[in-house]
């Protein structure tokens, strides 16, 4: 790890915009970090294509990001952290690498008084039941798993309140929410559609965002190694395999204030060619 | 063009597997044609994402179907016929290429009485205004376009009848409705809406669907150009970027049968590097 005198340097990527979710989590917690954000919004989403199509565009983004020189990364996209994160930790030995899926179940497993735990996240995430199989390290095995694939363009075309995404959202979690005391919400837009999930599952059931657990993650990898900046004001660089039209209101919905930098960038540049 | 002996080799591409829709009709008028698609499903969907990066994509898979040896090009996407067909057609001066929105206008402007057009469509092509200007150009100005970005994931999803989608066309069409006499349908998705989008805009209205518009035109080029294959069963070759895990059922609500060959392949190793 780097000396705790310089800034350490966080780098996080997704398929998109939604995991600023994370990096707001990570600055909350870690200020005065530099951190690095790739969005492969090029190609967004992950989460209706194939695994060996996200692996191959994990192994890009993580590319991308050690030639940025990051100290540590973080995957925030739920599909490569429940797809690829084993795949990119082989291919990366000597780079410490985080998913969002392990965070997020611990959180639930301690949260969960009945231990019935419900996971909701994108098709490939459902389909590779990473939170599932962790939950079963952990004990627990009454586990529902349920894809939700319009949440994705619901969260990202502002349909956050009302009667449509309320009626989504009890078409999705009609046969869930009785079964379980704890959702793990498992891909980083659904937190922008919390109410809407908040008023059809009810008040007793608990949501969780995993961003927060995994912010806590790294913070205390860094103290553990000694690693934590003492000082500096922090930066976020943003770099877009796309600037869609929409960007603006993305950013304001998924992230609430102004990156230091923005910059386009062709990932097959660095990576494949 | 290609001698009328040998059969005619009908390229045709689309962001993902919409674009199948063109495919049928195709094959319907031509039916002992070669039909080569190529269907980028790994970077699916292009509506949301930039010019720059719409025409970058057009541009590797106008190539790939130029390395496969195809007589000519049909854009079966909306997207990237409205933002990137003049782009396509000075890169490739030597090869015929049809987009779906001169036909569809064409069609359109022919139906309509009153000549009041509406426009429904994804973000990036009704940004493009690329069907308004190809109507403007046809002395018809009064044209409202609307973007429905939920349509389609709702079509990809399944989500082709009931309150859902039916709540989510009355929130993008209340106002077209009552001001035209005919819509374009200017996405290869929405007529797999076509149900639902009846069912919100009433019967008065003509739904034009490009897809029949553009076979027509490809069918009377051959014509013209003496290269109508007189024999021949014709055959249907996929081309996709990514398999995804539902491509099976997305085959059956776009083709309806099943083609001759199925492969998977990478854009980057043809064009770019």
């Amino acid at each position: 790890m780097a000396d705790s005198k310089r800034t350490i340097s966080i780098g996080v990527f997704d398929s998109g915009i939604g995991g600023l979710t994370v990096v707001k989590k990570i600055r909350e917690k870690i200020p005065q970090a530099a951190v690095v954000y790739l969005g492969d919004t090029a190609r967004v989403p992950y989460g209706t294509k194939s695994e060996e199509t996200i692996k191959r565009f994990a192994r890009e983004d993580a590319a991308f990001l050690i030639e940025k020189g990051v100290d540590l990364i973080v995957v925030a996209c739920n599909t490569a952290s429940s797809v690829a994160l084993g795949y990119l930790k082989r291919e990366f030995m000597n780079m410490p690498i985080f998913g969002v899926v392990e965070p997020g179940v611990k959180m639930a497993a301690e949260i969960s008084e009945e231990k019935h735990i419900g996971i909701i996240g994108t098709i490939a995430t459902i389909k590779s039941h990473a939170h599932k199989k962790a939950l079963e390290n952990r004990g627990i095995t009454t586990v529902f798993e349920k894809a939700c694939p319009l949440f994705v363009p619901l969260a990202e075309e502002g349909f956050t309140e009302g009667k449509i995404p309320e009626l989504i959202a009890e078409h999705y979690l009609r046969d869930i929410k009785n079964r379980v005391d704890t959702i793990i919400l498992g891909c980083t837009h659904y937190p922008i559609l919390m109410n809407v999930i908040r008023n059809v599952v009810g008040e007793d059931i608990r949501l969780i965002d995993p961003a927060k657990a995994v912010a806590d993650e790294v913070y205390e990898f860094l103290k553990s190694t000694d690693s934590l900046p003492e000082e500096g004001r922090g930066s976020l660089d943003l770099y877009l395999t796309d600037i869609p039209p929409h960007y603006h209101s993305l950013l304001n919905i998924f992230l609430g204030f102004t990156p230091d930098t923005i910059e386009k960038v062709d990932l097959k540049e660095i990576s494949s060619c």
